[in-house]
């Protein structure tokens, strides 16, 4: 079996490091692995297997120096805009993790187990899709192969972890504060914030990502148009986006609306038997899917499954996955491995 | 002006200590305040206004001996089906905080700023909506008004406070553990448990309450039985409830769609002008409702206003309330102040 000569961008980050973790989880063939960071975090050593690997800077002149087969990049828009071109010319492949390329019609944008087709040998920049797409889509896609889905309705209750380290740590800090009574009153929104506009300890924040047209979220409109990108343009969208007090797992209240009725226990039957779905639904037993039963697995988890009782044809999901792993480095890395079957 | 006597029943629980402190904050006409309980936390004395008063034993031989004009009951679905009627015997108003008879055709279920006209003289129990259900009907009522809601979508962020003084202290402690780092990792789901089936520290439950028909939660059921109950029977509701690690204050993510189309405008304006509602709804100035900052306050804060890109005539609200003040004590109290404009 051929070894790959791979990159990891931003891997001193949140998702980075998760992301050295699934190539080796995933006995990905990794060959050389060259660890890329800002300035700021070069010669940082990290720990790779048994070995470590000492973090080099990203740049035009390391790209120009060094053969890569694959570049797993997490290192936010504006560096992938900059340096997944410069990769592309020496004809390596980026699997990218920012919003930078997702919508570009020559990009893939690819959930390996539904999309993996839309990779192509000369398509060397691949989008990975956002963290609260993924885990809706992989648990939709089964049931839109039965009954086409019209609509989804969504609200999210997202992790910190999705904000990145200095999130984790912001929630971190404020809970010590309120626990241990040292929490002032702190302005509201806050004018200098390094995570979140507002507290995140103990509270619910209706705003995740910049605000854009029609009074919608950056997250918001990711929902909406990378669904459609990935499943169908057929579909229509609309997401309320929540960061809660959770580290790790994002949970969706997924409403849909499909074409067709279904028999609920068939719903649960097809999302059984998809590849990385599990089904958690057992309610008698008072099991259903929740954040801290997820964090650190590789599945989408669904469960609350029923009936709208709303409208006819109308359904409701509760979807629950792991951010850093199926909503970013895991899924990153499925897709490197269905890469490599094509180039 | 008259002045009653009021009872305050459960007043020891996390509701009962808020009756009493809007009794005194909406200067309701207190006479003689009489502060009821069970067997256990007979004898315990609590502060009103200057002084004290000891907690008495609700029991048939104290409604039989002593006379109240008005009871605040917030002392579970049991003790209401066994004691209201027997306050009503006795020509007592039962404003009653369970769920116990929301949904019996001949008791009227209050929101005094939507319906305060199905108040009688003659009808001696009066139920207080669900927490969660008063504050989005709050939010509906004035949209409903300019054009008829035909369906509602809701996913719910709801405190702990809902569940009560141990709920508070569960949260509290499991967090202190965690931060402390002597969390044990605990069975899910918990066998004996005290307040949640599940660790709600750092995780949403999407369970509150048993779950009943359809496999909808208890909870949930009120949501679409109790709104239809009070804006009218021709809206189509569904609901999905999740415990979130927030102490005080619901959130609510509230799809709607209207019979006919409205510019976001003319809904912003119809909530700004209702009574007891705040329209915070400022997202260039990163401000929207959120628990931390309704917590203590008497309003229903409604924001993120705006258009469904999913479907015409539908739109988004986000509606966060002190689950305790507007979704409990502070609407009863409203509810007697309105009662006394008619005994």
């Amino acid at each position: 079996m051929k070894n790959y000569s791979v990159a990891v961008a931003g891997a001193t980050g949140a998702v980075g490091r998760e992301m050295m973790r699934m190539l080796k989880e995933l006995n990905f063939p990794v060959g050389e692995l060259f660890l890329l960071a800002s300035s700021r975090s070069a010669g940082k050593k990290l720990k790779f297997g048994d070995g470590e690997i000492e973090v080099a800077e990203l740049s035009k002149n390391w790209i120009e120096k060094n053969r890569v087969d694959i570049v797993l990049m997490s290192a936010g828009g504006g560096v992938s805009k900059e340096y997944a071109p410069l990769f592309k010319a020496r004809k390596t492949y980026v699997i990218d993790n920012s919003s930078a390329w997702r919508m570009d019609k020559d990009v893939p944008l690819v959930v390996p187990e539904i999309n993996p087709h839309t990779l192509k040998k000369d398509s060397y920049i691949i989008a990975n899709p956002n963290c609260s797409t993924i885990q809706m889509v992989h648990a939709l896609a089964p049931v839109h192969r039965i009954s086409k889905i019209i609509r989804v309705v969504v609200t999210t209750f997202q992790a910190v972890s999705g904000a990145g380290q200095k999130a984790i740590n912001e929630l971190k800090d404020q809970t010590k504060k309120i626990v241990d009574g040292n929490f002032a009153e702190i302005e509201l929104p806050r004018k200098n914030f390094s995570a979140f506009p507002n507290q995140i300890a103990f509270n619910c924040i209706p705003q995740i990502d910049v605000f854009l047209e029609g009074d919608y979220t950056k997250e918001e409109i990711k929902m909406v148009n990378e669904t459609k990108k990935i499943l169908g343009d057929e579909i229509s969208v609309t997401a309320t986006c929540v960061r809660v007090p959770v580290f790790r797992g994002h949970s969706e209240a997924v409403n849909i609306e499909l074409e067709k009725e279904l028999p609920v226990e068939l719903i649960r039957e097809v999302l059984a038997k998809e590849a990385n779905i599990s089904v958690v639904d057992d309610i008698s037993n008072l099991k259903y899917p929740m954040p801290v039963s997820a964090a650190g697995k590789f599945e989408t988890f669904v469960g609350r499954i029923r009936r709208d009782v709303s409208r006819k044809n109308c359904y409701w999901l509760w979807v629950v996955s792991d951010n850093l792993l199926k909503g970013a480095a895991l899924n990153a890395v499925q897709i490197a491995k269905e890469l490599i079957k094509i180039i």
